[in-house]
Parts: structure tokens; C-alpha cells; sequence
């Protein structure tokens, strides 16, 4: 059993070694360096803790997690072409880089490599891991284009919210999951519910992403605070905040959210996080965080395994809780 | 065993059939769309062949055939994107229908659909599938990045032609005839030797591509004549001229080519297809079709395998041979 530094490092040190370098070279190039400009590797070590928590070894899963991690930075890659940003972990993204149609079709190339990684695993574990990942990837295809609707709607409620980011980031933590529990050749019923896991530790983050936007520590987080205030994203504290705001408070944001280039940003953003302060929407997503992470620690104690097997899960858990950046 | 026309018929039946009506709609209508406009349909129809020409039952391989289809398609979708093309048999292309963001995320979503196509086979068969498919995939991958990098080149040899278009349309075509026969159980030196047969078709294919759109007949071919000339593509009719022609005629070629505005296209078109002529260009292509038909004749010949069996790929040769649109 392996934490999550130790897997991580793990994932680091194999991804490293794989050479992305065929011709021509502007097509490989960029897969090469966004997978080479970091990143949490959730989506691989969720792979591997969920074989060792099922008993089985992470030698056996590394090129199907590599694959997860592959196909997680493809998203990113071709997300960033259609928001048309700038910068992805501090540095230039792709097609900023290069150009759109490098990051198109080298985001093609990555979609399939991630295919070749993942398919490397026992042949009698292939249909099943083929019919979650393939299901997986349209899901996170459909989140990603409610999100870019939902940018052009006025207002989504809380429903539509955590069906876009169950689609577009959750449901990729429980293919992971359950694709380290199928290699492991465990039971059905546990695939299953270590499916349910990951979905609801991924829910879990992706609203700590939302919360640490607006609440995080700059120094610590790493970049700029209250983005999506200034891009106007349907966040899960807008979305909240906008169902149960006063009439009065709602014209002042309204004003903020129709107004696409703010005049003085910094006072946007003090503005809008001072709402959602009065209006305690920070201690609402924290919440709700807890909620999603309860339902993961419920589904991971209710496992018919030793506990001493969970502590690594368990850890990460408590880490995703407490993150800062 | 059928014909052309009736897998043809077949492959479209079933593909009507497809829903492709998931929600958010947006996402899928693009793909339903760009399926339903029609095409030769010449990769799922390869598939069935080879499958029939080894004994196997098209009943087994239609899905994976229809995946080849999707997979092609999704080609197109992502092509016209990066060539910023408006039209796509004679109707307008996604990007242009809907937007750039949305023919890219269909296309997205289109790649991994196709793997699902891919996939509906005997489970015994699905990690030979899915080796070739990727490997194709990827080449298909590499052909349209050096597509793209030809135009920024002055000049390319004849050699570097061949392998753009081996990679970017051949091997597909390769695959196609490859998982037929896979999933018709046939003996694995027999899977490599239909590959080759598919191969060489497929640079035929594209090479009969090529005449067409200078020495087609209009009425016939469907689209305008001239189209390669007016976009300076380095089809392999302009590369053959550049390596043979005069120091006089290629200053009035180079002329042209520089000129990326014509100002009189149709005298651009005029004169440099009469430059072709002289040099005998198109007799030349005619020749380098046949040459690669002859290689696909000659492999199909020498499979152990009863002539009768062997007609109907023997005609679509010769449809390629004679094809006019």
C-alpha cells in the first residue's frame, strides 16, 4: 500500500519515461509538454489506490491510469482552445504555443493515445474497462458543453450545475476508481460502489475548486483570486447565491454580471465575494463539499474490506477536504 | 456475398437506424448531421467485403464497419475545421452551421463514438482490433499534420507525397479491410496481406482524387474543377510538374503560386491544367492509379482463396479505376 506522494511520484516517473516522440514533431511536441507541466495526477493515483485497496497490483495498472491522466490533459487541451485562454498551470497553454489547429489535432492524437494506454491491460478485463471509459469520455464531453451553454443562459439552477460538473469532472474519478477495482478483478457490486466514490469525491473537488476561486489564498493557490467572478462563470457560489438573493442585492450583482468587461475588476470581485460572504454562500459550499465528501467516507466504510486498507483513501480524502491550491 | 450497392444500402439502412439523440443536443446533432449527408461509405463497405471474401457474416462486423465510418467522418469534421472549409458535399460544414466550439466537441465526442462502434465485436477479437484501429487512427493523425505543414513548404518530392496521403487516407482504408478479416477469423498472414490489398486501394483512391478535381467532368464530379489549384495544394499533379518541368514554365507557375488572391482564378485553373497536359501530368497519374491497382489486383489474386469469392472486390477495383465523381 502506497500513498499518495508515493503514487504520484510513481505516475511522474513512468509518464516520464514515455517519449511521445514520433513525427511529425509539432504533432507529438505538445502532447509532451502538457503532461510535462505537472498537475495533481488524481485521476492515476485514484487508479492505483483502488487496485491496492482491492488487493491488486499497481504494475499491472500503471498504463491504463497513465491513460486516465492522458485523456484528462487531452480535455484540457482542447477546453482551452474553446475558452481561449492564455495560461494552464502558469504556463502558456497549446494553441497559444503553437497555434488552434496544433491543439486540435495534437488534442485528437492525445485522445487516441489515451485509448492505446489505456487498453494495455489483460485481455479478459478489456470489454469491461473499454465499456466505462468509453461511456466516461461522452459524459465528459456532454459536461463540457453544458458548461459552454450555460455561459450563453442567464441563470441555471443548482440541479443543472451539479449535473454539468458531475458530466464534465466527476464522472472521470469514478472511471478511475473503477477501472483500478476491474484490474484488481474485484467483485461486480464493488466496482460498482467504488464507482459511486470517485463520482462523489469528484463532485466534492470540483466544488472546492469553485470555493477556492473566490476564498483560496493567492500565495498559496496560485493564481489570481475571483477568475471566474471576472468571467462571469456559472460557479456553484453564483448559482446559489442568484437563488436566494434579495431583490435589491440582485440588481448591484446583475449590473456587475451584464457589464462583460469591468472597468475596475478588483472592485468586481471584492464587490461579488462580499455578497457571498453576507449571504454566508462560503460556509453553504463548504457544506455541501462535507456532503459529497460523507457520501465517499460512507461508501469506502460500508466496503466489506480491512480497514487498514482504506487509510490511504481515507487520507486523500481528508486532503481534498483541506486542500489550499 | 454482395455487391457494392447492396452493402452500401446495408450500411446506410443501419445507420439510419443510430440515434445519436443523447442531450445536450448540440453535442450529438452535429454528429447526426454530418452522417447524414451522404458519402461513398467505401470503408464500412471494405469491411464487409473482407469479411465475406474469408467466409465471415457482415451480421458480425457491421458495427465495427460503422465505426470506421463514424471515425472517418469525425476526420472530416475536425479537418474542415482546421482548413476552414464551408462546404462538404455540397452542403455546409459544422463549424459553418453551427461554430468552431461545437464542431470541435462533436468531434470529440464523434472519435470516442466511433470507439464504441469499434468495440460492439467478439470479445475474443477486440485486442486485435483495437491494436490496428489505434495504430491507424494515429497515422490518420500524422497525414493531416503533414497536409497542413506541405502548405507552408515551398517544395515536397513525390516520396513525401506519398507517404502524407498513405498516412492521412490509406491506411484507413487498410484497417477497414484488416478488421474485416480479423473478425472473420482468417489466419494472420492473410489479415497483413488484405491490409496491403487496402493500402495500395486507398493511394489509388486519393491519387484518382487528385485527377478528378483537374481533369474530372463537372457535371459528373459533383464540385467545381480546379479547386486543389485555386488552394495551391500540393497534390501529387503539381508536385510531379515541379520535379519535371522547364525553368520557363516553372516561373510562370511559381507566378501563380505566389499569387495566394487570383485575380482571374478561372485563367489560373485554365493554365496551369494546360501545363499539366503538356507535360503529360494526367497521363502520368493514370499510370501511378494503375500501378497501385495493379498492386491491390495482385495481392487479392494470390490469396488462397476460390476465385468467385474474390469478384466483388475485383469490381469495386475497377469502379475505383473508372470512377468519375
Amino acid at each position: 500500500m502506497h500513498t499518495y506522494q508515493q503514487l504520484k511520484d510513481y505516475v511522474n516517473k513512468i509518464l516520464s519515461k514515455q517519449t511521445f516522440d514520433k513525427t511529425p514533431k509539432t504533432l507529438f511536441q505538445p502532447i509532451k509538454y502538457i503532461l510535462s507541466i505537472g498537475g495533481k495526477r488524481l485521476r492515476p493515483v485514484l487508479t492505483l489506490m483502488s487496485c491496492e485497496l482491492f488487493g491488486g497490483n499497481i504494475k499491472d495498472v500503471i498504463y491504463p491510469a497513465l491513460g486516465l491522466e492522458i485523456f484528462h490533459n487531452f480535455t484540457l487541451l482542447h477546453d482551452d482552445v474553446m475558452d481561449k485562454s492564455f495560461m494552464r498551470r502558469g504556463r502558456p497553454t497549446v494553441h497559444q504555443k503553437w497555434n488552434s489547429n496544433i491543439a486540435i489535432l495534437s488534442g485528437d492524437a492525445m485522445s487516441i493515445t489515451s485509448y492505446q494506454y489505456i487498453t494495455r491491460c489483460k485481455e479478459k478485463h478489456l470489454s469491461k474497462v473499454l465499456e466505462i471509459f468509453n461511456q466516461t469520455a461522452v459524459e465528459v464531453c456532454q459536461g463540457q458543453q453544458l458548461d459552454m451553454e450555460f455561459e450563453q443562459k442567464g441563470c441555471i439552477n443548482i440541479h443543472e450545475y451539479l449535473t454539468m460538473i458531475k458530466h464534465k469532472t466527476a464522472v472521470l474519478f469514478g472511471c478511475s476508481t473503477k477501472i483500478g477495482s476491474i484490474l484488481a478483478d474485484s467483485p461486480v457490486q464493488e466496482q460498482n460502489r467504488i464507482y459511486d466514490f470517485g463520482v462523489n469525491l469528484g463532485i466534492a473537488f470540483q466544488l472546492q475548486d469553485d470555493y477556492l476561486d473566490s476564498f483560496g489564498d493567492k500565495k498559496v493557490f496560485g493564481k489570481n483570486i475571483g477568475g471566474d467572478i471576472l468571467a462571469n462563470k456559472k460557479t456553484y457560489l453564483l448559482t446559489k447565491t442568484l437563488e436566494t438573493i434579495d431583490s435589491k442585492t440582485k440588481n448591484i450583482l446583475k449590473q456587475y454580471l451584464q457589464n462583460h468587461k469591468a472597468d475596475n475588476p478588483q472592485k468586481k470581485i471584492d464587490t461579488i465575494i462580499d455578497i457571498y460572504k453576507k449571504m454566508n454562500i462560503d460556509v453553504h459550499i463548504k457544506m455541501e463539499i462535507n456532503k459529497y465528501l460523507n457520501k465517499s467516507l460512507k461508501i469506502l466504510y460500508q466496503l466489506p474490506i480491512g480497514d487498514n486498507k482504506k487509510n490511504h483513501l481515507l487520507k486523500l480524502i481528508n486532503q481534498i477536504e483541506k486542500r489550499n491550491k
